[in-house]
């Protein structure tokens, strides 16, 4: 992986990939004590940075007969919108919790959707029978180079958007499930703007790649399911993300589920902006742990905004 | 009013207005029969359009001791931060039934807030009054040339826009309460993008623009009250907007309060975007009444976000 990569998927992304606003709200700014920035991920095709990542392989790998993925929901819809703007089949291994949006929406964009159950059955393991089966190709989540390149864009964008807002030096908090998001944003960062300095954020319980950095090996997750942030309840960090990850990000940060939500609540009140729990990590961790992050600016990435409605209430609720 | 104040303001706003972003979703566009283009001017500086007509009047009417508006909570929030990003003094005249996060929103931006009874008072004599007490520049809420030239400004960025998107022709939308940011788009597209015809659309019971283009003459509403969309209940179209409106806008279109709960709840889905009752109230017109709209395309403002929270439940049951 190097930032060639990177730029290469940026320029397969013209015209096609959004360019995300960086978002801000002086209240806000007054809750973390110091300027926050929100890259609004949620803006993306399909709600969430996995687009960038699922039209990066659909360009770099070139499929020929279909594709398949395993995913909650993000990465199943930036592949499966991906898919149908080449014309090719989508098949996506989804877990029977994923919020129900997730589900449809990823079949509304015309993929054929198999669920699993997280807790007894490995997705890996029906993924890579399927693939042989019908003869489709694999894009994982993460551990996939063109995966990482497309997720990286965004960091090139964070630089670009850091350099026009005036902020010199900064650190970037980044929900992290696999590291696809996380390396590819320390990738592009460590050579475009080395200033800017990544940061992990994960729920309390799911912290391996907090602990990772820590011990500096693949640490594992004891559970798999049992928190808000679906988006990022991953059992370890990559083979191919944590290296990079190691290399390149400081120490990563934890915050708890009722943070989340009240993350969200508030930038629907400030930012009037949707941001599902997992993607509002990052900016509950600048907002409720603010001891925690150094600098005069922090920019965070609110990687999605797929929130059933029912999950928005509750977090709304938080304001009261 | 003409187009080169509209410039002028745009000049003036450079640097501090933001620019707004044009969103889309192919399940509005699906919901729609056409493609639907949303200007979220609820990113605005307070949330709202409403910061461009403050800022706009601040810098050029350039008041020496401090500022009195009067508002339903959009205009107020506008003009106080304008005002408080000169260092100036702002007195703001708010009905006792204005959302409680407008009220609140307007006190932190630091303005005085005076409470007054939309049934049993009249919010302009009890402003003309406060201006000549206490030596305050008054400024309209529409009825005010710099004001019209700053809401203009989001025309000028619609051509732009619009061209961007590959739009050669549509009808634009506009949620329409006194006729400030109608007026002023109007004005800006007349010159800019002629092939983009404004539309106003205003609340059943509160249409006393579509009525006043029918007959050609100031119509005014049987109530001050009784609608979802606060922000856009005024009695009747401007003396300085409703000339303007009459010479360039087509027919208005009218949605009801469920309309516009339902588009705000479908806005917060697929677009990941909070928008308040009466700025939804065009998207509302695109997406539930599109045999009233023609073209392939169609262009929406939404016009501002500020909604509380009970309100923003109440519109996502809806989606059940």
């Amino acid at each position: 992986m190097n930032i060639e990569m990177i730029r290469a998927a940026a320029q397969r992304a013209a015209g096609t990939v959004r360019r995300t606003p960086l978002l801000s709200s002086p209240f806000l700014d007054t809750i973390a004590g110091r300027r926050v920035f929100v890259k609004a991920e949620c803006f993306q095709h399909t709600g969430s940075f996995k687009f960038r990542g699922g039209w990066s392989a659909l360009t770099g790998l070139k499929p020929q007969k279909g594709v398949l993925a395993y995913s909650s929901g993000n990465h199943a819809q930036g592949v499966a919108a991906a898919a149908a703007a080449h014309g090719l089949p989508a098949v996506i291994l989804m877990p029977a919790d994923a919020p129900r949006l997730k589900i449809e929406n990823t079949k509304t964009l015309g993929a054929e959707v198999l669920i699993f159950d997280r807790k007894t059955e490995n997705r890996e393991e029906i993924g890579e029978a399927l693939t042989q089966e019908r003869d489709l190709t694999l894009i994982r989540p993460f551990d996939e180079p063109f995966v990482i390149a497309g997720q990286g864009t965004t960091g090139l964008e964070i630089a670009e958007q850091a350099r026009e807002a005036g902020i010199e030096k900064a650190q970037i908090l980044v929900p992290c499930g696999g590291g696809g998001l996380t390396s590819g944003i320390a990738l592009a960062l460590a050579e475009d703007a080395p200033n800017l300095k990544v940061r992990t954020v994960e729920p309390e319980g799911f912290d391996d790649v907090a602990r990772s950095i820590r011990s500096g090996k693949r640490e594992t997750n004891a559970s798999a399911v049992g928190s808000v942030a679906d988006a990022i309840l991953t059992p370890s960090p990559g083979e191919l993300t944590f290296p990079i990850i190691a290399k390149h990000c400081d120490s990563g940060l934890v915050v708890s589920d009722e943070d989340c939500l009240r993350a969200l609540a508030l930038a629907f009140q400030r930012l009037k902006v949707v941001i599902e729990p997992g993607g509002a990590a990052a900016l509950a961790a600048a907002l409720f742990h603010p001891d925690k992050v150094s600098g005069k600016d922090v920019i965070v990435v609110a990687s999605g905004g797929n929130i059933d409605a029912d999950m928005f209430q509750t977090a709304l609720r938080t304001l009261e």
